[in-house]
């Protein structure tokens, strides 16, 4: 089974959920980093637009030009915050012709960013996507778009708009979600008694999120014991490494390094106390086979 | 004289100040690091409970793991902070059967986190633990507690809860003070005419704060003169170096070495305008004796 | 022409623009690092002055002592924010005699911080210095001023204090616009085909700005066409590299390198999603030469 964030497509905005209109949400998302001024530079057009708003800033420390990672920081992130407009900036293709879109989702969210595909986990975590226009009335826009900063002259204040209530089609022409642009994201295969998939993402700690969830461990190996010896593949070559599978750090010994359900649902390698994406060689991309260990 | 932190008790409630209710506050303070988004989905979990909660982060860039890191930070800031609750989260043992704990202190904060010694010194700054309940109500958690991200699950919600006005008593049962795992602190010997102490902490600057304050110094040496030229033994072999005290960097020239008392009443080594953990090789631990000058 | 930060003095107040005062509104800026609670503790001293503040963060990883990027990300971000007290502390002098200082704009903000010139390109900005006092009166200030934490002591509290509407005159004597201490900042020489400047800040994405802006290179080049090559003399040694005058990243090649004016009307070397100021060698200071091609 390969899998690819594509055409998450509507859920009746029926089920939309009544947000708190007492004071507009707006959270932030970019790789512009925080010894830069862009971030605060965006709270300020937001308030600009939304004196009331509350503004909270998800990350700004994205990995320059990672969408993927964006991408899944979204996803962890969003279905623990308000509802809200929140816009996110990874954006390797500002000032080119990539689209800047807005889309709503079930939960009543509004997402703001590039149409490429930063914005589409998020979105079906939330739901699903209700709809999705184009940003393009110059009147949500700052007076002067700049070429190469639509953080702060074109999602911040579609963001802002969007919080303070202004309908969504008001922003730009609708678009059709299946022809949203999709997200580069790693096959998972799920086979009998393995599972292939790839690293997406290591955390600060060195933790290395799977593209597979646990979910998919379990169709594939069935239901796992704590402490259940795996073989893991990393890489392409040499031999598979013995890790175990476990509920939570403490289950292995300091430096024991470990496969575990991350408190998102997402298969994870851990080391207890310590780095396992430096101890194992992961990065972003590493191929990851999982299979019951031969013995068993 | 050596010193732990350890049961520092009962400074009696009725100096406790009046919180002012109009306005819930809530601090946070993990390794976790800034560019996942652990930080930003502890605000979403606090405004969930506590929409109008005013929230600040303390630090999110604690050293991994470094719970002494961790205690001295907020045993700088707390006294600076508003009278609220304040989540801290620096937890080798998450998953673990370490208690999650939740003090309320003399002066009407909350300080709430892991059982490991890292509330301790604030504890103690903000006139000591008036009370102490082990979290355990799981009406105050999320639906579900996962077993890697407690501050998510158990701690931020205790937090703001408590900022909303829960009483303690409602989280889970009490715990006597003196049952509270203590820190790991560098013992501190002020002997006559020397002090001997370690460092705890380099800060960004490479400024490293000692286990000693200035008054232990002054204790062991007399009252310093401005200027005044050290013996300044650093780690445990090769000869003293000589460090003038001084009561700002300015004192000295630029990229000369000094010690002063911080801003917290701290022994601290530092450069003017320089790095002094890196030229003097001072790191978490490294044991300094300061003595008066052998000629003097 | 040579130009530099100097003596930027007086816009008349009528000019001002009214504040919105129903909610006092302060920005922050520094080089403390955010592993550090030093941020943490001034937004704390903030609000127990003015409970009701909103706080802005601009940056506090700015390069440790570097004033001149200090001044620029000001520049660059206060136009952008909401009118209000903007405290900014990049200090290699604290403790020693240079002053407290807060300027008035024409704006109607105030800017608080230490008078070494990282006040003044944001003030021009904003309109012009309309006013000038130093930070003198201790009702305004911590009950105790330390020797190293002005930001917090004495800056935080000026900041508070003004935005709540405290009179600036309150706070210290009025100082001649004329004597403040200048910054230094690399002269730009625009000449007949060649603008001379310098790197004044490399970016997080390593995008080098120059001291000189569009307006400069326009003056001394004339009008450039999208993709025109221009000759750029990095350094004093070497040939000149060729790099295209573009509007935007995309408008090259992924991986080229090209010119462009940046979102706040500077000059600015990058490559697109790449790092330009490692891959060309640029850093703080570096001299740039930009010319049309000999060919031409």
């Amino acid at each position: 089974m390969a899998r690819r964030y594509t055409r998450v497509i509507t859920t009746p905005a029926a089920s939309r959920i009544p947000r708190d209109s007492s004071r507009p949400f707006v959270s932030l998302l970019s790789d512009w980093g925080l010894r830069d001024p862009s971030p605060a530079i965006c709270h300020g057009v937001v308030l600009g637009i939304a004196p009331e708003a509350l503004i909270v800033d998800i990350s700004h420390e994205v990995d320059k030009f990672k969408v993927r990672h964006g991408a899944l920081l979204l996803w962890c992130a969003l279905p623990f915050l308000p509802i809200g407009a929140h816009m996110a900036v990874v954006d390797p293709g500002v000032g080119t012709r990539r689209r800047p879109i807005a889309i709503a989702t079930a939960r009543g969210d509004y997402l703001v960013g590039p149409d490429n595909g930063l914005l589409l986990p998020a979105a079906e975590k939330l739901g699903g996507i209700a709809r999705c226009h184009v940003i393009e009335n110059s009147q949500y826009r700052l007076p002067v778009v700049s070429s190469t900063f639509h953080g702060r002259d074109l999602f911040a204040p579609a963001a802002a708009h969007l919080a303070l209530g202004v309908p969504l089609e008001q922003l730009g022409p609708a678009l059709d979600p299946a022809e949203l642009e999709d997200l580069d994201w790693p096959a998972i295969d799920v086979g009998d008694g393995r599972l292939e998939t790839a690293v997406i993402y290591c955390d600060t700690f060195g933790n290395a999120k799977l593209a597979g969830l646990a979910a998919d461990l379990e169709e594939a190996l069935g239901r796992l014991e704590d402490g259940q010896p795996l073989d893991v593949q990393i890489g392409s070559r040499g031999r598979p490494t013995e890790l175990r599978w476990a509920t939570t750090f403490g289950s292995v010994g300091v430096g024991e390094n470990l496969v575990y359900e991350d408190s998102y649902g997402r298969l994870c390698i851990a080391q207890n106390q310590g780095d396992a994406a430096r101890s194992l060689r992961l990065s972003d991309g590493t191929r990851v086979t999982i299979s019951l260990q031969a013995s068993e």
